[in-house]
């Protein structure tokens, strides 16, 4: 161990260990492997109570392999995507294949979790709740298959309810840290929705006995001759689905053409209800999401900082003036080499005079425990390496003609007429479709290069030809606010997908046991009779089979999503037509889930990320990052058609001239990624 | 005036002017006069630049009258009712009739600015754009109804396009403060809006672009047979109405039923467009309303302040200890009288002790200041009269059956069941339209005495049972913030109805020119042959004409106003159908205005309403007249219920034993009225 101490004294570099006291202490790999966890699960906010002995350190480094996470995660893909080749399949598949692929997907998970067991202590493994959940659902689709498959060997009907259970692995997997944060946050949000929810039913229930009475005894009809708001259960169906506006003219019109006064009912009812509830209903989601955030923040950032303390007080050394605890350079170097393997030695080098800031060569707690929030800081190492043309033929790149072409290539016109071709070129792609001679030929030459295919490989083409129209909205200054937005929103919306797939999902495979088979699609050229009401008798003459709603149906798992998708929408609820109680309350539960809470939790983190996009600055930390950067001379420049190129790059040339030559600034740049 | 001054000081009572020194000062009717106008100005956040000659003073009461200003809104009501006579009319009258009232209205707004010009200076009279905008207003409202006039009177066609004009006096009147500021809000916004929306429309037009070239050339047909997606503005149009959702499935059938990973196209774009920008718009809107708000407080705090000091300076006295300038108890109770003349003695001497905490007998301009914020708290004030059988026969109600009597009405179970009774009532209303006893009885009364009206009549009193459901409610703890945030709505609900009414008229102003009779509505019982196409050839076959939509048309100013809400809701644009670009046109203006402007008003408006009543406490000022009532002892017992009623009423009694009599604590208590 001695060997190493003095083989890694002798990689700190004279200029960063001028202090003038050494330090003494014996570190070991063990302790090194034990701070580098520590370190990464502050990085990546993981919260495993692990045991401290060196081979649970290694199971539980094991446990955190990007390949294990990887490979739970083809695993549950593998289980959800079974959906589509079980009965009811998209891609029929025998029932003992299914099986087959399942039970191998559930060993999987079962295998994982004896991993999972052996790596924490016993009593947290079987505290954790999502623990027990996966223990719960494997267990139980076992049991499932084994009955479903019994039965389906004797010829019985049968159900696999398990399946519901499926997209439930996502939330309780270890890595689903985001995904359960979701769940809590809409747990906590739940008491305060039920008392908006409660007040807004009771307003329903009262509207709807008002309805009874104004309108019941005056024998209006509908426009399909049933008698309008006699029924006071379908009055509270009627006018809650008047709610999500799906219905929006419809239920009004029959008041409204016997008497214009009974329109104010309506505007009342969605004054107060559709718009004023509705809005609640998002203030209450934003209010806990942002009290809930704060929190989960806070505790994030605490346990963020036990953990690094944990971690210095593994490699710190009682030394020096005062007798503070303090961490040596090489130490510090040889944690953020096993931390980010791949880290250069440049970018390293930057991070450690951020944190020493007075060149000590060692560092104290406070300085040492902000490294798991450098580290999450995305820095970009820009190599300005020289232009081939200019190491080839060095004189021809230094000509006045290769200058001013150089000159020409970064002046802001140059800018503007590239975006002005990149318009022509838009406006040419949907032109292009009048023009017989250019779209002909290009279709023709497709086409006879091998036909659907290749069609499609076009449509690709195509799409990523319009989509360079981006890049002309990225150059404008204004949208880059709004743009920066949208970029950032792009993990979360992982989240967010996700947290949709298990709703989805849930639903999906409720809906197919309720509702499948009950609305049929014919291709278009079938000749079946019963193509015009679905295949349903219930169906005909509805506006549903009117408007060849046939496909929106139950019958596999990926219309079921498509039909999900439109309720989302629009809440387009032609299917309670076929099947009256179920179909209804089966509505409403998706509406109240997906509609009331999730959309909103949606709206609520757009809104929240757009208003701090506009309000809040960088982090402190953020901010001394970039002010070692550009101290350190090693900033890249940004914009440099906005402050005038020419300056810039002579500038630029100066400062090369008198730059020590050791410290490699001309060929390597930093620049923060956030700040694009 | 010396007279007045000795008059006023044996006003003081001696238990408030027990200050040693005495004040002199000359104190004069137009001072007072003056120091009224400045107080109430600061109450009512009037920021008006009047002269202060006596003159000019009493104009400018008269001016700010009540009464005179009821009238305005009188006459800016008739004005805008006259759409409903004038054609297209819902009841027809004479174009002299109209024009004649319209004239008059018009002079009367003439009538009103002369006396604004009179009392406030000349120069700022010419600088104020609201000034401006009425002349405008009302000299192109004359210009127009002479050449309207002359036109229709040789019988050549012509518009009256000032009609559009005439909301915009609603905004432009001086009392419209509030509707002014929303509008200046929206302005605000209205930049960072057009950067959202041109981002928007971009991403539409490349969403277009994608689906020219996916489905352009696959020869795929619509539900009613026309090509689908082949003409690039059609698509764009198409794509926008379904960022509005108003044709969800519709657009997205034809591509479903050809392949189902066209869905994809359709998911990513609601994902995009329909959510993510919509949210956006949300986002930008509210952060906007938040900021201005914040803005426009700040300065309606500072203008407040200036009024109230320069009031202060008006009746100042430099006396006393340290020679400050302070204003006695006697001119402030003359001020607050003059101020509010129906301000009871008790009232008044409650907040004179929440300024003269010290009991000086004289504040100084700190705690004059506050006065107007002290008025703009509501006190209720409650006289605690003896029960009349307690004056009538007070042994008898002091008897041990009547103490029983009132434990039993006052305790909780009391309140119980008297909900339940209530409940049981609501049943009942629901159930008795199936018994045929119960009902019938009902109706064959109201039938026999009197037909049609009586009806309505009884619609009302079955209305009101109903609403009796509320006071249920409200008895429930939980839901009192809810309903508290409702009631705070209330008044910027006027002001937000007023917007809505002003954007709705114009809008229907402009409609009616448009498409005034291209869609007719037949009575029920007519045998047109036209009925089933509401008398509109071109409507041969649509769904428009299928659900019987025909009473949505723009033949009226009442029609207008419900297409427009049906608009608003759900966005439903089968009048498209009618006239081809217009109603486009017509349709995404009226969305960009309505929908994505002034709703997401609305939704931000009450969020804030939401999140403040849960997060921010009363203001101090509200704090310290709640102490001081408790302190003074004339506090409400407001939960009587909750605190054990039998207690709190023998602690009343306890305290009424010793209360001084001189105080008339007993029969006056005060609580403050938003604290419900």
């Amino acid at each position: 161990m001695e060997d190493l101490y003095k083989q890694t004294l002798s990689l700190v570099k004279p200029s960063s260990s001028r202090a003038a006291f050494v330090c003494f202490n014996l570190w070991s790999d063990t302790k090194f492997d034990l701070a580098t966890v520590y370190v990464s699960d502050a990085q990546y906010n993981r919260n495993i109570f692990f045991g401290t002995s060196p081979q649970a350190v290694r199971l539980y480094l094991l446990y955190n392999h990007l390949f294990m996470q990887t490979l739970v995660y083809v695993f549950i893909i593998i289980n959800l995507a079974l959906a589509l080749f079980e009965d009811p399949a998209v891609v029929p598949l025998p029932i003992w294949a299914t099986s087959t692929i399942e039970i191998i997907c559930l060993s999987a998970f079962t295998v994982r979790m004896v991993h999972y067991a052996k790596v924490i202590p016993r009593d947290k493994f079987w505290k954790d709740p999502k623990n027990i959940c996966i223990i719960v659902i494997v267990t139980l689709s076992f049991i499932d298959l084994t009955i479903y498959g019994a039965l389906k060997a004797t010829g019985y009907f049968a159900i696999r309810w398990s399946r519901v259970l499926r997209p439930l692995l996502l939330v309780n997997v270890t890595e689903g840290r985001q995904l359960r944060r979701a769940f809590r946050s809409i747990r906590n949000a739940l008491p305060q929705i039920s008392y908006v929810f409660l007040l807004f039913m009771f307003s329903v229930l009262v509207f709807s006995l008002m309805a009874l009475k104004l309108f019941g005894k005056r024998g209006l009809l509908t426009i399909d001759g049933s008698p309008y708001f006699t029924d006071y259960l379908d009055i509270v169906f009627d006018l809650y689905v008047l709610v999500t506006t799906a219905n929006s003219p419809d239920v009004m019109m029959p008041a409204y053409n016997y008497s214009v006064f009974f329109t104010i009912f309506f505007i009342l009812y969605i004054v107060i209800n559709t718009y004023t509830f509705m809005s609640f209903f998002l203030a209450v989601v934003y209010n806990n999401y942002k009290k809930y955030l704060k929190e989960e923040v806070r505790q994030l950032v605490k346990a963020r900082r036990f953990k690094m303390c944990r971690a210095f007080s593994l490699l710190r050394e009682t030394c020096g003036e005062g007798g503070e605890p303090v961490v040596t350079q090489a130490k510090w170097n040889h944690l953020v080499k096993l931390v980010k393997p791949n880290i250069s030695i440049a970018h390293q080098e930057l991070l450690w005079s951020v944190l020493d800031d007075q060149n000590k060569g060692h560092i104290g707690k406070f300085a040492f425990v902000q490294l798991a929030d450098l580290l999450s800081i995305q820095v970009i190492t820009v190599k300005s390496q020289p232009h081939p043309i200019q190491i080839c033929f060095p004189s021809m790149y230094n000509s006045s003609v290769s200058r001013f072409i150089r000159n020409v290539v970064h002046h802001r016109m140059f800018v503007y007429v590239y975006d002005l071709i990149i318009l022509v070129n838009a406006v040419f792609i949907g032109l292009d479709e009048e023009n017989p001679v250019v779209s002909n030929a290009e279709w023709d030459f497709v086409l006879y290069a091998g036909g659907y295919t290749s069609r499609q490989i076009l449509d690709i083409v195509f799409i990523l030809r319009v989509l360079r129209l981006i890049r002309l909205v990225d150059s404008i200054k204004r949208f880059r606010a709004i743009i920066n937005t949208l970029i950032k929103i792009g993990p979360t919306i992982l989240t967010f997908s996700q947290l949709i797939v298990v709703v989805y999902y849930i639903f999906a495979m409720v809906g197919m046991e309720l509702f499948k088979g009950k609305v049929q699609f014919f291709e278009p050229n079938s000749t079946s009779p019963d193509q015009e009401y679905c295949g349903n008798p219930l169906l005909k003459g509805t506006t549903f089979a009117k408007l060849n709603y046939c496909k929106n149906n139950f019958n596999n798992v990926v219309s079921s999503f498509i039909v999900l998708l439109e309720l989302t929408v629009v809440n387009q609820c032609g299917f309670t037509a076929v099947t009256h109680v179920s179909a209804r309350i089966f509505f409403v539960l998706f509406h109240i889930v997906v509609v009331i809470i999730i959309i909103n939790i949606f709206v609520a983190f757009i809104l929240e990320a757009f208003l701090v996009e506009y309000t809040v600055d960088k982090s402190d930390l953020q901010t001394s990052l970039e002010k070692k950067i550009e101290e350190l001379e090693l900033n890249v420049q940004q914009d440099g058609v906005d402050t005038g190129l020419v300056d810039a790059m002579e500038s630029n040339d100066n400062e090369l001239g008198p730059s020590e030559a050791g410290k490699q600034k001309p060929s390597l740049m930093f620049k923060i990624a956030s700040r694009k």
